[in-house]
């Protein structure tokens, strides 16, 4: 079968490699039907992540077929249709069992394994793990162009912004960068009940798709951007404030803008440390918040998909196959200069 | 009437004053019968807090004996024991009505604001504002000594320490600094079943008082600290990590005890910015509180005190009268070399 | 003044009464500007209420303008446009504190006093005790015609049905019974993001309504309501069953359409024991809530309405002047037949 | 092997049976080295519960050791000492998903398997289905005698009375009955701080036991027993009454307790229709719940064992071995008038 293979920082390519086979009984193979990237390959390309090493095939997200199963699954069958999230969860340690899979000690102590500590998804095939436990069945109504999307960037967006940030009914919510996954915690705020949405970033195009998503309010960043969006509030600030960019400075801005008794949902993937104003943060009764997604949320998304309330697919702005797909990374690498949000890669 | 008055940093003077009297129809007066002093008060002396200026009556914690009613207040009356929380709560507005009066915006926007924006209780008498939805009477069964330390201290250790940081029952807990408020999250993790509470100090006296308060196990700071409190959990760390002191140095050691999915809890009170590292942090599904005390918790605390599974008496290590308050001044500036955690001052 | 007084059961007259005033200095009076009328009215007049005596002024629901205001009130001004809610809070007794006021202990032990344990708001003008901490202050961006039903129907459709039961996004919920409170319930799921709504009556005009409302699906009472239902979902039953009637068999009704793990939100007045099948129910791991509104979500409500996510001012379909009150009555008593939810009432 | 078989009501006999073997991969089988008897097994033996036919092998309880291991297996090994909890779990399902593995879809709608649907504990040896999700290792400093009343009993108490009860710091809880399971929540009410419990029962040994369980009142039950109970809290009734016997009576006895705004948690096995108040009861903004134990609280309660506590082996009174079993089913049958709690069976 053929995959995208890394080979050290700057290096990849799609190649040649032994087929995907079953090697656990739990274990299934599925036909990759459609990928995409996120912004976590171009870290690893960058070769930030010490422990993706040369010949790991990329990627975490797929929607398949299912193309041979192991003795012990008992869920799915092969010619299945479903979504290998990013996250694989063994059910059975202690992590898994109180729904935090993003921590699962059996599979590695981390629930993020494929393309980092196990062979991924941007491939003809792949091995899943703990299929039973880690799979999800996609329903008819949501089609493949749906449902990547919710193989990471959504729950994400709202695993670790929306649900983490404890958005309520009534609440002011500002989204600090509407990227890919800020552009999903705006997309699901709606379902629960943010009166007011307000996205914040750079670039006018997101800001314009942000408020297509269901923002209220649009502000670009410029020097009063914290006055800008306290100004759209009773004065006090946001009730929620989610951070989806990963910088020092962006977090500040997300800190700034909550009120006492808020939430700072902090999305972003840091690379540096931050330091922060405890000597004003400290009396205001806050939370900040971060984590990996769990992907839990899927069955609730795949609903809200399916009803018609999460318009998903308006994440995918530009289509590949797997031959072009060079030509998806270089358009994802410079996502918002491109206009792209996710790249939807099929074969 | 005699009252301890600030007059600039490092100046204060127990002297006379004009009688607190009611002034709004829903204030009582308060004959002060024991009072404490807190740490913050230590700040305020030292210039630290801009908005307390010459002439304020220092103090924020009180119980005592109501002597004069507003013409609106309906839950108190003459002769009334009562106890004064660090915190005045208006009731009325959205802070108040959702049980977070610690920003309650219509006393100042900050709900502490005795010995801070008006007079203070280290008096023989305080005005007390908001009396009705304020004070609480203190049952019998609950003495004074035993009650002063509910104005501030043991609510603080457990609102802003066990309950934000979402103790459960079986947690492993840590408490990074066994000073008072240490101490009363100490004396308050048993409410919600903690199995394990770990006690992190330099000072041997309160490492001895950390076991006798219901920590299982003490650990002295040193080079291997983490080292040595993650070896008394299973590994990954704790469930919640306390903060009791309020230096960048002691955050970052709450933050790297806690396992994933944990909670930082901080009550320290930062006086300059703190680097965190998030680049290691963003990962760990955790999140980290802070906050001032809103003090919602004293019936719950009143109630364990009564029926004896709070000892709060032993909070108080020191006891003076209103003309020795310098000396218990003194005495608690160097609490630790003291050998104190509070003090008991009575006319 | 003139206002509408019970005169025991089935009396009811339009007369003159003595001029509201203040009483006590936490009293404000209201000018009536818009008033309606409750199903538990309804019950008074029959009798039913046996705490309502002859002389007694009805109505519990109100906007309109401050005219005196007591000594100790400072939120509220001569001039100020106020809904007056159906609950009244001390603010200060343990109830109030914990956000519970339907059972406020200084009150009455119950929250609900006008119309029922003092004067009521179908008048000219109404005393309003506790008035900082029980008005609101209505938005220029909501009319009378919305704010009236933010007094009683909808926070009860919401809290008794919606939060007491626990929807959560995704859920499929089903309200039995479609009348004003029903109809509340089914306008503010959206508020946590229930995937399916589906209204449960024997009246067609009430199902459409409910469609319009923002149910998913309407199902018309028959013998076979239950199977129909659970046709509907999975084959499992309903996460929320929400009971908006008061009787023993449409609460055994929606007992029968909740799934394992989910709750019977019982919003219905009853007035005869009801008999549940416990041998069947006592497994399941449900919950079967019930109780009084507190009003306490009405500032989640007025955002929601004042940013056009609730259309409150659709449960008004009839309008009727002080004068015209007994033919209020007569439309509202037969609300089914009159194709009437709720009636406007001005001077 | 050797097994106690059912034959019909009131027919149970010790005998030889086909070894238990392993017959899919995710299968393990134990050596049961400790048993006991429930309360369902003896409504079983009555013939109350119709999916247990002839031939099945009894009992849903046990501690023992690993002796065969299926190949999907990979958290349990041949000689590991294990915990076969009451409750199965798939872990893929979505009630095993969230945590509500009592109603399994996969193996039966139901978690309850064992002694119902498949063979039981009450033999030398047990076929354990879905071993990775659902069984628990036991630590060394939990003896088996411990071990044995976290199968079923002690979660029991502990999930469906205190959990689902929501009690809180500084409750007064009441517990009607207090039999093995009522014990059970009075042993586990002070994870969550109660500040007073309250025992009801109609047998002095049980109030005495209940006293040493952490009770710190008991009552007997009379013709005064509500106002004996309500005279022990504040006038108004306990936060929670927790249910622990399965009659009407009981049920209205627990409902009648319970203040406005408090929970009425069942853990009863009801046999008959109920009749509730609930013209008095749906004013009161309370909770009643009820279900199964989903076991998942084992993980705490092995925590709070080990650290001592929990003293659960207090609730074995009686000892046997599977030779005595009948003997066993004796003496449990008329629990109180015997004095016993819960046996031990051991080989």
């Amino acid at each position: 079968m053929k995959a995208l293979v890394y080979h050290g920082p700057g290096e990849k390519v799609w190649e040649d490699v032994p087929d995907a086979t079953v090697q656990e009984p739990t274990d299934v193979v599925v036909r990759v039907d459609t990928t995409t990237i996120c912004g976590t390959d171009l870290h690893i390309l960058q070769g930030d992540v010490a422990a993706v090493t040369d010949g790991r095939i990329l990627g975490h997200e797929a929607v398949g077929t299912v193309t041979e199963v192991g003795d012990a699954v008992r869920g799915f069958h092969v010619g299945d249709r479903v979504l290998v999230p990013a996250i694989t969860k063994c059910g059975r340690c202690a992590y898994c069992q109180r729904g935090m899979p993003s921590h699962c000690q059996t599979v590695g102590g981390i629930g993020w394994i494929f393309g980092h500590l196990i062979d991924g998804t941007q491939a003809e095939f792949v091995r899943v793990p703990y299929a039973d436990t880690s799979l999800y069945s996609v329903p008819d109504d949501v089609t493949n162009e749906q449902a990547i999307f919710l193989a990471d960037s959504l729950p994400t967006g709202y695993e670790v912004g929306v649900l983490a940030g404890n958005v309520r009914p009534g609440d002011t919510v500002a989204v600090v960068g509407a990227g890919a996954v800020g552009l999903a915690a705006i997309l699901t705020t709606g379902l629960w009940g943010a009166s007011k949405v307000i996205a914040i970033d750079s670039n006018k195009f997101r800001l314009t798709k942000a408020l297509e998503f269901g923002a209220t309010d649009a502000v670009e960043v410029g020097p009063d951007v914290v006055a800008d969006v306290i100004a759209l509030t009773d004065g006090l600030g946001v009730e929620v404030a989610i951070e989806a960019v990963g910088y020092p400075q962006t977090l500040r801005t997300a800190a700034s803008l909550v009120r006492p008794g808020g939430t700072i949902a902090n999305i972003g993937v840091h690379g540096a440390p931050v330091e922060l104003p405890m000597q004003d943060m400290w009396i205001q009764n806050i939370a900040l918040t971060m984590g990996l997604v769990d992907t839990v949320s899927i069955p609730t998304l795949l609903k809200m998909v399916a009803s018609g309330r999460i318009p998903a697919e308006k994440m995918g702005t530009h289509s590949f196959t797997f031959d072009q797909i060079d030509d998806a990374y270089d358009v994802f690498k410079n996502a918002a200069a491109n206009e792209a949000l996710k790249v939807v890669i099929t074969p």
